[in-house]
């Protein structure tokens, strides 16, 4: 079955094919409000269900977008040789995780930060909706 | 000299550096406020002196960002092997482009959109601010 295009002539994403992206990759953009500015925030993550989860220094900036009803998380990825690609875009609730189950569950998955400084906090975002687009190969 | 590091380990880039990686690099990610939501929207760009500017279709939802105060635009690279990567961050003002002359030296830039649809605006940010972090190699 051919992808719906949307206005822009991209193919729109089901939402699964968003889902097995977002797992199979890595790195995503957070982006946040913060004192009335956009902050983008580059993590690595990892999937928790439907979920994106990643870690976090404690006291870092990222707690105001927390108390914010909604965050959007970025995943993409192109080819510049291809002129091809994707991105899938997760607006959400990002919190804090504190429950001791979900904790355990997280660090199970082995996701360490680039950084070597420490990242206690897990951050969670528990998403509104998953939206995604990829462009089509030239024909 | 060595690098200021950040609260999160992360070394400072400076002004210069910054510019030269968005400068090296093909495609950023537009982020901004509609409908009171953050969107964030991949695009394919050229640089023009210290601005971003890349191309758009007429009447698409940028222009509620364009109206809006200051829009923030993201550009990284990440090497999940080697765990390295850096980010920029330009926070500024967006601005569909009218002047003939501008026009003319953003279309010499050979800058074509990967999807086929026409995109005949162009758009550039201003900067306001522009930050940058590396992460430093793993010791």
């Amino acid at each position: 079955m051919a992808a719906a295009m949307d206005h822009a002539g991209l193919a729109v994403l089901t939402f699964e094919e968003c889902l097995e992206l977002v797992a199979a990759s890595g790195v995503g953009r957070l982006a946040f409000l913060a004192d009335g500015e956009i902050e983008i925030l580059p993590v690595n993550y990892t999937v928790d269900g439907s979920a994106v989860a990643f870690r976090t220094a404690t006291g870092f900036k990222l707690e105001a977008a927390v108390e914010r009803a909604v965050v959007a998380f970025e995943v993409d990825a192109y080819d510049e040789i291809e002129r091809t690609g994707w991105s899938v875009l997760i607006k959400g609730r990002a919190e804090v995780v504190s429950e001791p189950d979900v904790v355990r569950r997280l660090e199970s998955s082995g996701l360490r930060p680039y950084a070597a400084v420490p990242k206690p906090e897990w951050v969670v975002i528990h998403p509104n909706t998953i939206t995604g687009r990829r462009i089509p190969a030239a024909g």
